[in-house]
């Protein structure tokens, strides 16, 4: 019977080897376009990849029966979320110095307290615990700027997470770039050292803004960026004062000066672009730039509300960040994703506007695209990566369940994921942490910052 | 020796009835005004009440040693929190109908499926998960409005929390109200009912809006109100297209036409406020009428930002509400808290404008004063009821912990929540419900909901 063909082709059939883990029950959202949820889904994984979605009765083959299962019966299946820009390190400065100009917060705080504190060994374990965090909170893929980045790597590797981790590159001494003049070589060094690392991670470049970047560092960041080949983030235009600044400095608005400046280009990530006028915006989808929408970070340091509409009008890519836990102060996907809803409804007045399953489309599907990675994970098919995600419904804030991307969206939080897989890999299984060790790592970050 | 002469007198002392519960360890906020955290606090509670709060060497009196303990030593214990504004019954809606402008949210869905689904049974129903939720997530304290409201009242009782439970009043045909021109005599009916029923719920009365009831039932139910004396809640200023439609029908801006019919008194508690102008804001000041900051609904159905810092600017007092869960879409008040704090900051691009503590106060202290609670609820003070919670950092996205006010707004969720106690009594301990049955409830609302 053709039917059972295909199943002993697809799957795990007779004569054929079974697969490594199968998840069952539950709800599930593939995220592919038009799509609609799949009820009592069963998703068999083989070799990191999605072997096959189904129904109970696909599954029926003897050789489905011995394999480790997940129990999602009262949960969503889902790809697991992509924070498309942060810095987990700063995990390690959490909760610091809040309520304050994002001026005064950067030069006055966070940079004198970097300077202080950073070293291989604080970013490493203030890494871990961004690490831990994300798993905990159904995060499977991350971009990250910083320094120090080797052990930023080192941390993701530990925790088995997929990620795009970038060397930051500004034009003043910085923690492990005493000498800015050194540091497109250290970053083109750290693009060189881990291209070829590991299938998960890839190495990339991190410019910090068009002010604190001269014309120059953008450029030459630009050359390594497109010989790697290697990402390029950068943040754009996150506060007025910003603006101001580089216009005095170039004449221009800083798209348009990024434009002239040769720096637009498909391996741009730019986050938080909240200060964009029109024009901007049409240069940056012209030129394929993609956008990180950072809502939460922009609202607490008061830097702006990005024109999501304007900028989805526009066929911009835009992928969700939480930023770094220093001005956040989490990194938890779900609390952002609902943000994003609510403040682009009261923004423009329009409660139509990011309805629930775009702004989970934006964190999973979207955001693998900014990785370049739309054809591996960020949606639930057959062939990509087993990058997996399960939310327990049972919950008093997530019943009723009428509609599974609203209650993701606007009820659930990080505290709800119960499994996370990654190619394959199950680094949490019923809330416990598989990969890493929870006690130890926060142990050892207040070893470093001495808290409470 | 005096300090133990003290000690008897205060505590469980020599010949003293020993308290009935100690909370240990962790970091105390009293949120007193000026009052620093207390690290490594001991809190005794005695028939509900607060007892005695210090360090582990003020208890050591042998009267102390058989006394029930909850551990606190990785937590933070603070009052439970207030939620100024809700409808707990619309739990039962959650997710059934979003990302709609809030003329079609209301009139096209809710209402019509409030006449189809509300009932006393549904209502209790709806209104135990929310108090299962509510208790999950830290809040020991609650203003309602709804329908067959004795429903609430027996589900609030039941799960032992605190509340102020009104009668809604519409001059439309509302559930358990098919004849308008009854809504006044129930809702005197229910304030006269319930009056003397428990120290921990007053009935009070909420009128839908100015628009809603007519000028005629806004006097009726000032006068049942004041004769009570009983709260008296209103949406005020929701949308800006109830403020065209009253000044359409008056003449006048609603805060100036309430102002007009004598309705602004000091038992007014007027949730929303969004589109108030600064002469409405001085009114409501005057008048001694308290406000509650509902951000994420206001974000959610695009009614817009209210002005928080201008009504604390004109003294007023503002609590926090979360709103029914059909228009936010949970009852977590850490989440509104944060909400709160990032939505003024940005809606005035002030990053200093409600801070932490702030905010924090506002969920604590000024919630207890909108119910005129503030001598008895809202801080930790020997001799206040015993409302407290106990927050568990013991998670990767709480650490490290610099600032305790930072961790519980910015990077707390209820889930975080371990122990809640309402006048004494232990609602929820290490995250098990002592009073109610969440297996029970949620089954019971899936089958009014027949949800996924």
């Amino acid at each position: 019977m053709k039917g059972d063909d295909i199943h002993s082709i697809d799957g795990a059939g007779r004569g054929q080897i079974p697969p490594d883990l199968l998840i069952q029950g539950g709800t599930l959202l593939s995220m592919v376009e038009g799509e609609p949820p799949l009820m009592n889904a069963v998703l068999s994984i083989k070799d990191g990849r999605i072997e096959k979605i189904g129904a109970e009765e696909d599954f029926t083959d003897p050789g489905y029966r011995h394999v480790d299962r997940i129990d999602a019966t009262r949960g969503i299946i889902l790809p697991g979320l992509v924070n498309a820009h942060t810095h987990i390190a700063m995990t390690l400065f959490r909760g610091y110095a809040d309520d304050l100009p994002l001026k005064t917060w950067l030069f006055e705080k966070i940079f004198p307290l970097e300077a202080q504190v950073l070293n291989p060994r604080t970013v490493y374990r203030g890494a871990l615990l961004g690490c831990l965090e994300m798993i905990a909170s159904g995060t499977t893929c991350f971009m990250d700027g910083y320094f120090f980045q080797d052990e930023t790597i080192r941390a993701t590797h530990e925790a088995g997470l997929r990620a795009l981790i970038a060397q930051g590159v500004i034009d003043f001494p910085a923690p492990g770039v005493p000498d800015p003049r050194e540091n497109l070589n250290i970053a083109t060094d750290f693009v060189k050292k881990w291209e070829h690392f590991s299938e998960l991670i890839q190495p990339g470049l991190f410019c910090h803004s068009p002010v604190t970047c001269s014309r120059e560092t953008l450029t030459r960041a630009l050359e390594v960026s497109l010989e790697g080949p290697a990402l390029l983030q950068i943040h754009l235009s996150e506060t007025l004062e910003e603006v101001q600044t580089l216009m005095e400095k170039t004449g221009r608005r800083p798209v348009r000066y990024l434009q002239d400046i040769g720096f637009l280009n498909p391996c741009l990530v730019a986050a938080h672009a909240v200060h964009l006028d029109d024009e901007e915006i049409a240069l940056l989808s012209e030129r394929g730039v993609k956008v990180v929408h950072v809502p939460e970070s922009n609202m607490k340091l008061s830097a702006g509300i990005a024109p999501v509409k304007k900028m989805m009008e526009a066929g911009l890519a835009i992928g969700i960040g939480t930023d770094g836990s220093a001005s956040n102060n989490d990194l938890d996907l779900f609390l952002e994703m609902d943000t994003a809803a609510k403040l682009g409804k009261v923004s423009t007045m329009d409660p139509v506007c990011l309805n629930a399953r775009e702004v989970l489309t934006m964190a999973t599907a979207v955001g693998a695209s900014l990785l370049g990675l739309e054809n591996e994970i960020g949606t639930l098919e057959k062939g990509k990566r087993a990058d997996i995600i399960v939310v327990d419904l049972d919950a008093p804030h997530l019943r009723p369940l009428y509609d599974p991307y609203s209650t993701l969206v606007y009820s659930a939080s990080g505290a709800d994921v119960k499994d996370v897989i990654v190619q394959g890999r199950v680094l949490m299984r019923d809330r416990v942490f598989m990969t890493l060790d929870p006690e130890e790592i926060m142990a050892k970050v207040k070893e470093i910052t001495g808290d409470l």
